[in-house]
């Protein structure tokens, strides 16, 4: 059974997927999972002309990029050690608030404005490579003026190889240009990455379609909620971008050029994009449900139908031969059953017996429900 | 069956159908499928007085009419060789993301100022003449100042000719005015051409009206299913539009007159309605739905029915026999079946028997059971 | 059957109800259809002392009364003959896109700016007198400084009568105020007119809530659909008015005085009190679709009841009747069969069967399975 | 039957509920119903030192009050006499249209400026004591400089005795207070007669909550739908109220000073939450549909069991006796049922139908079949 | 039973859950329960050195503290004593309104201004540890320059201890900051309290979620509408919190700081992601209750199967050892049951029975009838 249908591509975090702090704990308070990667930080320091990658041993190391008018990428992945955070926090001079979005997995999609830093958290989705599953993790980026901060749940492949390249062999125009460009590279590189996800469940959607009509089974029910829940979450997961992005391009930011906003604004559209197709699985999800419904009543049709047509040819049958079983004394009166002793008694019971069991045929085969038993032929018979 | 109901108009994109870059391309990169038709370039350059049509070979060909003062339409058909794009982007001076917008098909229909050039997506849908299927590719439009270019995906028959007519025989003021009138036009042709698709599927509704009430099938309810489907992407497909007028009628663009959006006004309320009929449309499928669920539990009742009334009207009569069928030995003692003796016993039990029967008839006959099974009259019982 | 419920007051346009225009004719193109009847043209000139009604044979008679102060009513009805629209466009200097509004009908209700003229579309509805259905038609209205013109569909019997009498007895204040006035007290007997219409839906939904519960029929259903498929249809109809009248209310026009903008509040009101009730009306035609699945389920449970009652006690009866029918040989065993030469052996075997019987009948009884059997005293029992 | 649930509580006017004129007839017609009891005018008029009520005959009667400093209340109860309500209008200076929205109930309440009246139209609800009815009525309020003017449709007990008494007993601050308070005052009783209504329903809900899973019944249903609905009815009369609050405290009238605006926006909060607590019935209602219909499928699915459960036991056991009833004829064949003449044939075939019957009763256990027989300890199986 | 699914965790108001005043009654009229108990308050008044607790017996006693630049938080519990609440609202100059909104519990969350305080509403819910359900109550917050005013219904465990040990052991910033970051930590902690409440739901769905299509239950149903109420009237609650905090960002009041606004806004995104996920769960409980229904309808599918098969088999089985049975006389004709006479006729009907037997078998084999039986291999079976 399992080959039969894609597994389900369901997201790591399901159900109370907001983090959220104790009740009354301080504002900024950070929660470590225990099992938490400690942080990885990778700095891509680059300009029209040179690029420079180097791995980050300790936070304040990165000190020096910062100042330099070339563009800086730290990329963190791992959001293990308290401590580590603590100085990652004052290096950059992020505000409590703004570390407690960025460690405190999962937040809600959102922009933030802080002086001098826009902060703008993300969910990231990959589809893991010959496997019909996905992985989801929260990005957050920390846009400075010269500088990119990228934060990543863990250390292990993401959707932003690409990007990496662009920078090294210098494809396209973004080592031109400033830390907007990129985010915006960025950004556009983890929009795109629903779609790949989106076509996953389009597959699981048209796979329960053919299922649905052709096979309904106990268990199609079920995948047909599950689908229904993913794409519940998933929305939810995605809507907020679109509050985002727009945001983005509503508000005047010095950190975000004119010149990069139209950018911004294919990845607005592809956001929108996004929307509608989960909008319209939605839809047809629940369509399916309601197919689901009915097939499971024409299979019950049909069940009764059999049981009807044969019940109710064999009944009158059985009872003609039980009247014939009875043992009513034709000795003591001419009355008592004296087709018994009919020469053609017999023969003519069974001609009776068949003239019913006829009738009955024709009666069913009028009102058309032979139809279903052989679907062959199904389109030669007046109705269904 | 094939005849029994008009073949689907099911658009060509279905599920996952707006393009979208593999996550972390450079923006402008474009996506040429490899059967994609070369680009067919034909120029019309208008003015009042003159009109010429000149097939184009080399995109370069068409810089000396953008210069002059006269309208030049450049119908682009055919998405297929990258070079040529890459020298048509050159020579109208094409923003990388519209040339995306343009090339990597389809987009979500939108409008984009671009400077001194306005870009706007759409999608033209054609009814296949003497098939009940339609097509559906997207037209981009990128007006300037002088001059309009059109880009279809695909070189075949298309719903301007009228105004290539128009043009041609000067009917109409089309030949007095400005490239904004032309794009109107184009506009108002693509925009009119969705209400055939309408009608189309207002005609299959009317046809599962029938079927779902008169003869409801397995398939009927795929064919709900399927029609709600294709509505949802049509619905998903008009909706853009709307905005994108909207857009058009209330921002201020120099490219586009006063004048000229008295006429776009006019285009607004067709796209308006076909949204209302759209909507209407849906809500229609979804009540059929509902209607089938319904006629399918009307069949059920009909065959239970059938079944009950036969079974009830037998089984106490093959009792009845049954009981006759027994052996008790009437020798031991005057108690053990005395009736097998009686004079009148048999003709008694078929009394009996034909009293019970009657009973029932008459029991099943005041509920109005029998009502289904004559249809002609069944106005004359009490109830159904 | 015809007379168990109201005939249906079905709209006479439906599913693709809008007039659109072949895709790429020239704005402006009159589709005038071949039955329709010539336009007949009646003036009526008032001013507080004077009346006058004249019936105009040539568009051009009209013109002397536009330049006078006293206000002009002329009042088209019917659409046929092309060359008559175009001599009466070139009178009130119609934009083609106003003629085209005005002929191409239906079109969706709205209000339009023309420089000095404002155009607004509506739709009326009137109830066939002793019919119980109703006619639909376009009335355009183009509002000049001093005159109104007024264009309907076809020349029959219109709710404008009872205005006609005003200005003729002098009813009211209209024969003191301007045209804006005329033109609001012709709007507003549009608006009143579909209230009666709303009645003939409300008794409508009132024969089937009735049928629905009492007696559901088949039919039943095909009626719910009908008459949610004409409440989108109307909905669809009323709902542009509503936002045609709020334009004409929030809108600074000349044309229309501060004075009339109350009475047009009015309107305004009506409309919604419409539209409120139209929507309670879906909505309980949707309610009504769930009420009758469940009446079908009920009588499907029924019929189960009925069975299973007859079923369940005769079965076993015939079981034990079948067990002395049995032929064992009691000659060769004293195990064989002794019941049957046992002296109560027939009497007993009816007291079993009594027995079992009436222990089923019970069960049957305690679970209240015989209530809907007798429904005169369903609520003796203890649930149902 | 008609003591078990409450009966309704059903409102005086329902379907078309709206008052409307007769299409085309002037604004400001009066439509007075032959029934309507003729107006009885009570006048209150207090400051701080004194209050005086007086029964009004003739309305020029009041407008010796209306030029004094103390506020008048005008309380008319009544809409019988056209000759008289015009002599109101005339001593009140009403508009036309003022006139009508008070004389022609029920309007839709709302909220409307007449240069220095503020009109405010509302609906009333009262719950009869000791029955489980309410009674609704259209309140409209003229609010003036020094006056107050209300209408009430029939001369009977109102919701505003408490607050004669306040002005009668100096309770509160009211007598210190203008006329834009005690407009407050009444308003706010109006709006907390919404609660006792409320609760009605809320009772009946509970109570069709506990018949819906412990006692299903046809009559349920129709039940459902009607509370369903009165609630729409309920919705459609309280939503604009919330608009009209809502424009009171919005727009800057010199009739409602700012201290009054701190009350009025309490009365607003009473509002929302009578349209919080409408929404949510109204929501429990339609998911108390679906319960229905659950619970109607569960009780069908108990019908069957028990049918399948005997049948299924029975039906081969009386095929075994059947086998045993044949006439097969020992004699010539020594391979003719020689069963019947074993020394143990009886007892085995006993034996026989005891094991069929027991192993088809373990199946039906082990799928547990039984729970629902014995609900008290349907914890105890796997199942159900 | 009661140990299978989490007890419910009913809040603790229901239904009409708004505090209402009775009809006519003054405005600031407080209604006392007399089981309330009388306020105990508590007085925290801190600055960045020095920090007291004092329990205040007379209300009088807080005065002094008012006046002071330290922050003073004055928590009452309980709402018993109407002479109590007076004097505390002549201590704090709460308005009449005030008092009502903080007395008469509960009310809906709300923001005010009154001058120099801001009136803050909010429901406060705690999931009782160990126990599957939650506590709610109403916590009003009045902010005054100085001093934080916060009143709760019961004098018991809060949510506000954690702030408490806050301000002792001087945790955080809060003793540096001002009353309005303390009222912003107060609200953040009533905030987070609704997640372990969600938790509770999002745990109890899932269970419901294993019942349903493992094993659904009559009482699943109940279950179900019961969370969906629920649910409803969780968001009931919530919602107003998310405008009434909104209001507080966007407003500009002297008595909250910009700095504070930026934890509001953390606030703001809490609320929205329980609203978030309480849309999610009411989507996914009435997706449930489609599910359920649907188990419904294929348990029913089964049982209808199993007595189709059975009763489809052994019918005809019966009828032909019926035919048998029959007791035509052979002797006065040859034609007469001959079968009896042969040598080889039992062991031909049982051949013949074999026979019909084994092809129904087949027939409802290859129709994919056995399957649900054995759902171990359910896959090996063609279809399901």
């Amino acid at each position: 059974m399992a080959n039969a249908h894609p597994p389900s591509p369901s997201p790591e975090h399901s159900y109370v997927d907001y983090a959220y702090d104790q009740p009354g704990s301080p504002p900024g308070t950070l929660q470590i999972r225990a099992d938490a990667p400690p942080p990885q930080i990778v700095l891509i320091d680059y300009n029209a002309k040179t690029a420079v990658r180097q791995v980050i041993e300790a936070p304040e190391d990165c000190s020096p990029y910062l100042d330099t008018r070339s563009v800086s990428w730290i990329d963190i992945q791992g959001l293990g050690d308290e401590s580590i955070w603590r100085r990652i926090a004052q290096v950059f001079e992020l505000h409590p608030m703004i570390l407690e979005d960025v460690v405190n997995v999962p937040q809600r999609p959102k922009v933030e404005d802080h002086e001098d830093q826009l902060v703008v958290v993300t969910h990231m989705v990959m589809v893991v490579p010959d496997q019909e599953r996905f992985l989801q993790e929260q990005v957050s980026f920390v846009l400075g003026p010269n500088y990119l901060l990228t934060v990543q749940e863990e250390p292990r492949y993401d959707c932003f190889d690409p990007i990496r390249a662009r920078i090294r062999y210098r494809k396209g125009s973004l080592r031109q240009r400033q830390a907007d460009y990129l985010f915006y590279a960025l950004l556009d590189a983890i929009i795109d990455g629903y779609f790949p996800v989106l076509e996953l469940y389009g597959e699981r959607l048209e796979a329960l379609e053919t299922k649905v009509t052709d096979a309904p089974h106990t268990k199609t029910l079920a995948e047909i909620h599950q689908i229904k829940r993913e794409l519940l979450s998933l929305r939810r997961s995605v809507w907020p971008h679109r509050d985002a992005i727009a945001a983005l391009l509503h508000k005047d930011n010095p950190l975000i050029s004119t010149d990069v906003k139209i950018y911004l604004r294919d990845c607005y559209e592809h956001v929108v994009q996004v929307l509608d197709m989960l909008e319209t699985y939605r839809e047809l999800a629940s369509s399916l449900m309601d197919v689901y419904l009915s097939a499971v009543s024409n299979r019950m049709n049909e069940v009764m139908k059999t049981l009807t047509v044969i019940s109710t040819i064999f009944i009158p049958l059985t009872f003609i031969a039980g009247i014939y079983g009875m043992n009513f004394n034709p000795t003591v009166s001419p009355l008592n059953m004296p087709e018994l002793n009919w020469y053609w008694g017999y023969p003519a019971v069974w001609l009776l017996m068949l003239a019913v069991a006829s009738g009955l045929v024709a009666f069913f085969w009028r009102r058309g429900w032979f139809e279903n038993f052989s679907p062959a032929d199904s389109s030669a018979k007046p109705s269904g």
